[in-house]
């Protein structure tokens, strides 16, 4: 079963009363006159991330970035979470400090809190957090409308090529870091949640998040490839290592943009907002018809790493 | 460091402000008219369960449990949680679906839902809930008073003693069942929280829960131990395998049975309630003054093995 399939048999397997459930980035449920958003997202060492080449300060912080874009990308502001730890003994006693100081560094950061949590032995690093925040409007991923403009708020393909250098041994570098350090949208998430009709956070690949975008709304989509942003880097890097870079820009995870859809008449309005954002497509009527173009060629998805990008 | 010291460090660490935080059965925070409770209890395999003598049922059912029994000391109403899980690929995509229908089988059980989550391969099965629940009234730990009367809603001892009995490969009985089977006490939590001052559920043993709990209240308490309920069968297996019974009755963890402490007028109207409760002891107004009683004579906690019971 494909993670689509899977996420499609919970959904109706556990249907939820509360509000918005499985299949979007937070659950949201009324509250007063917001929706708290609850997310939560696992890191799990050797599936996630390596000791040999993350510190434990970085995956601390990673732990929070990564959940606290998920927030983002439901329109959100983060509040405070929940933190399952299972850490083995054998990283010591110091180690269990460092990383409590790590996650410190990241509520103060990012202004969130941490309410509580298990803390246990394991025989491997796992990290799984719980992240509570609200939103008065949350922004799903149901909601992209016909004629939608579709938008990205920076470069996909970074962080792949980082984790790609990193398992070739190269442990520092611009692209490195972008792997390692997670930046979350979320000052420009709760400003998008006010003109865009559907928002997810490119964690798996700008392909296959826009898939699951056109998926709940039952939509398509034209891609116009030379609209996507392309870092000089990642240029640089994939020619030194005679990689097609529009397998990483396209199909690579862990860059944590935020991918919308939005009218034409409100990304006018968007402009005067201080976010930096590409548009890159458009959403076409015909359910999951996903169309990309390179300077009016098409390209067909499948040949340059739909599924998760292997380095 | 010890538990106690290191939740103490994380309270100084990581102050909450949005209501009661670390240190409690489950956070508390103020919603409308009532508290939203959060808590998260990790199961993790070979530290919590064996796959050798647990089925993947069990511990699906479990990992749901003991997060109600979180919610039902602080005297709660559970309402929905967030799964997330460590699951390992050689199991296979039958056993997925296994754990995914004991999941549901609990959901319907306990009138709980399944809101969200994340789910990934792991080199180990570990489950990390997060349930979410509510409450009128809160209890909590910190507030039992002098003269409490201190009462507990069943038998202690008897998951330790089925652990015992796994770990030498008898792998059926009441006590076997009584480990792997964990009844949360969702009923009696709510209608306690009527009349008792502080509420704990003792999942790490009488004596270490009863302790936090004098801690938190800044009190101490005398402890009857004649007054404990003692099952049968804890009697006779203790006999049989030359225990003493004191041992896993004041030490055993995972009986999820309520601990409370509530003033001699309130109990006499708690007794119109349909509950099964036994006064064990009553709280004094020394510090962390803990001392146990078996027919007048003081039995030093520390002989019979106060920090967690081992097998």
């Amino acid at each position: 079963m494909d993670e689509a399939r899977f996420v499609k048999y919970l959904k109706e397997k556990f249907p939820f009363s509360y509000g918005g459930g499985i299949g979007d980035d937070a659950s949201a449920v009324k509250m007063g006159d917001d929706y708290q958003l609850i997310t939560k997202d696992l890191l799990i060492e050797n599936v996630h991330f390596s000791l040999d080449y993350y510190t434990l300060e970085e995956v601390a912080l990673k732990s929070i970035a990564v959940n606290l874009s998920d927030i983002a990308a439901m329109g959100g502001e983060a509040q405070y979470f929940y933190l399952g730890l299972g850490f083995p003994k054998l990283l010591g006693e110091e180690a269990n400090i460092t990383f409590f100081n790590a996650l410190d560094k990241g509520c103060r950061q990012w202004q969130v809190e941490l309410a509580g949590g298990d803390f246990s032995s394991a025989a491997l690093l796992f990290i799984s957090i719980t992240m509570i925040g609200r939103a008065r409007n949350p922004i799903y991923r149901h909601n992209a409308q016909t004629g939608d403009l579709i938008g990205i708020t920076g470069a996909t393909g970074e962080s792949a090529i980082g984790l790609m250098l990193l398992k070739k041994g190269i442990r520092s570098g611009p692209l490195v870091e972008k792997h390692k350090t997670v930046v979350p949208g979320i000052k420009k998430g709760p400003i998008l949640a006010n003109y865009v009709n559907a928002m997810i956070d490119v964690s798996d690949g700008l392909l296959i998040d826009l898939k699951r975008v056109l998926t709940a709304s039952a939509k398509g989509a034209t891609i116009f490839y030379e609209n996507i942003p392309v870092t000089d880097e990642i240029r640089e890097t994939c020619a030194l290592h005679q990689l097609d870079e529009r397998e990483p820009v396209l199909a690579g995870g862990e860059d944590y943009v935020l991918l919308f859809t939005i009218t034409p008449g409100k990304e006018k309005e968007l402009r005067k907002e201080n976010i930096d954002y590409y548009i890159i497509g458009e959403i076409t009527s015909q359910p999951e018809d996903l169309i990309i173009k390179d300077k009016g060629k098409v390209i067909q998805p499948k040949a340059i790493g739909y599924d998760h990008f292997q380095c």
